[in-house]
């Protein structure tokens, strides 16, 4: 049968601790068949976001061991970060690569929740492509008011979780679990340290995407980073073909050079299609020919097609 | 034993004619084992490029066949294009890609060169790794003077060819085979008619390699392109590791500039490593730390290893 690759994103609520980060990795890195690609931690959003891939059972297999460091580490109660989170397990989605249906994603997605439900007592909610039938199924929902609002509280009709306990896990919060498709994290850094300048300009994405195609999926936050005095246009490209990572780049440019403000870097979270990468370095280079097809490593895998 | 991957970039003294640069692609298609990512056929340099890869055997067998086709269709006696060349099969170079030494690539530029010179009666030069203990080893210097300075003369001493007979084929010329390293082959083209402006940055790149690390092994030539009216700077980037495709770029740039001219397009001719590619959009994106590990599609590769 043909290989197949499953990913899989999980975003911890920690990213100051090195110690959980290391566990965290580790984690992973235990389960035979799991390559590890990624560790982004990052103090200001207090947040570490894993990538790894590998056969399916392997993948679920190192996502649920990288639960049990978070949940047993992790304590909400004292957690501030800027970015919105409800758990220790934030948010942890399976992402079909190669070789696998969304559907089978869905399974893995399923699988791993209600194990986390079951065996580490924490109410556990399905998104996206995950979603059980008339359930809320996107994340900004599933998340809103976060950690602080609902605990103690019972959890009830829409905030009824979809596996576990109807109450959050006292220190670990509630788990989002889903399958979804590949997305790009990016985040962009402006040289001022008035977040209204970032907050406008996510608000102006949020406000535009319904109007402009290259905004389409196009998820935007604005943040301060206090550890750095700067701001932050966080951003999630959930329909990265949509929305060239260079033409959203652009776009935040001109808007915030409208506050006499300019991008003073930026930063991928994670991983990203090459295909996007390469679209900016063809907008660089002037080469509209470029394509994922130019690049020698690419033809290294006997399995890569060209599109 | 681990899968090895050798890569075969022959040059063929036609960019013109569609039958022939289909035939010089079929040719390598036909072999199982192979394959084939870039053709890049050029009218006003009136060569083809093909770029392909696989098994060495398999490689060797293709670059043969690719050659006949060459030799039978191809006469430099009508042949007239900007670049310089010497023969039907100009410059056919082995490059180790993977689990493969060059010493590997060495043996198989032998292989395939002695059977040009023995099946198509081709005086064949091996250049680079390839050539033979006390002969000349590079390109322009192989090439220097083309088909028209030695047709119908007897090649002796430094232009004896290794192997074949000592006079250039009437039509197909020399063969000049070997084993090089990757390099990216790496057009710029200027929105000015003036050939001298092109000219003068070539050699400026040529004086100042010496001086300048981020043109370490930059090869630069000037061109017109006469079909287009417009002028190129047509460069090998031999040792790319050292000199940053963007960087070349922007000193081109600025070189441009000194003349009022612009860069209106940059071509790439076959394949480049990811990681020119991946350097020249973090440029852009002001994201230093994106690398080959930031694209997800190389993380499919199981054989593939961030550095």
């Amino acid at each position: 049968m043909a290989r197949q690759v499953v990913e899989c994103v999980p975003n911890f609520s920690d990213g100051r601790n090195d110690e959980t980060v290391r566990l965290l990795a580790e984690a992973v890195r235990g389960v035979a068949g799991v390559r590890l690609a990624n560790v982004s931690a990052d103090p200001d959003h207090h947040r570490t976001v894993l990538t790894f891939l590998g056969a399916p059972e392997a993948v679920a297999e190192a996502a649920f061991r990288a639960a049990c460091v978070a949940v047993e580490r992790i304590d909400l109660r004292t957690h501030q970060g800027v970015h919105p989170r409800i758990g220790a397990v934030d948010v942890m989605p399976f992402i079909p690569l190669r070789n696998v249906a969304m559907s089978e994603c869905v399974q893995l997605a399923r699988e791993v929740g209600y194990r986390i439900a079951r065996e580490l007592d924490v109410p556990v909610y399905f998104y996206e492509h995950a979603a059980l039938p008339g359930r809320p199924h996107d994340l900004p929902t599933l998340r809103r008011g976060g950690f602080e609002k609902w605990a103690g509280v019972v959890l009830t009709e829409d905030r009824a979780p979809d596996a576990g306990p109807n109450r959050l896990h006292p220190t670990a919060g509630a788990a989002i679990v889903g399958a979804r498709h590949p997305l790009i994290a990016f985040n962009i850094n402006l040289n001022t340290d008035r977040v209204e300048v970032a907050q406008h300009i996510a608000h102006t994405i949020r406000q535009q995407r319904q109007h402009v195609p290259q905004l389409t999926g196009v998820r935007a936050l604005g943040l301060l980073l206090p550890s750095r005095g700067i701001v932050q246009v966080s951003l999630n490209l959930t329909q990265p073909e949509r929305s060239p990572l260079w033409w959203v780049l652009e776009y935040v440019r001109t808007l915030a050079a409208q506050h006499q403000v300019e991008v003073l870097e930026t930063e991928l979270i994670g991983l990203a299609p090459a295909s996007a990468i390469v679209e900016a370095a063809a907008e660089y280079l002037q080469n509209p020919a470029l394509s994922e097809a130019s690049l020698l490593d690419l033809w290294l895998d006997p399995d890569w097609q060209p599109d």
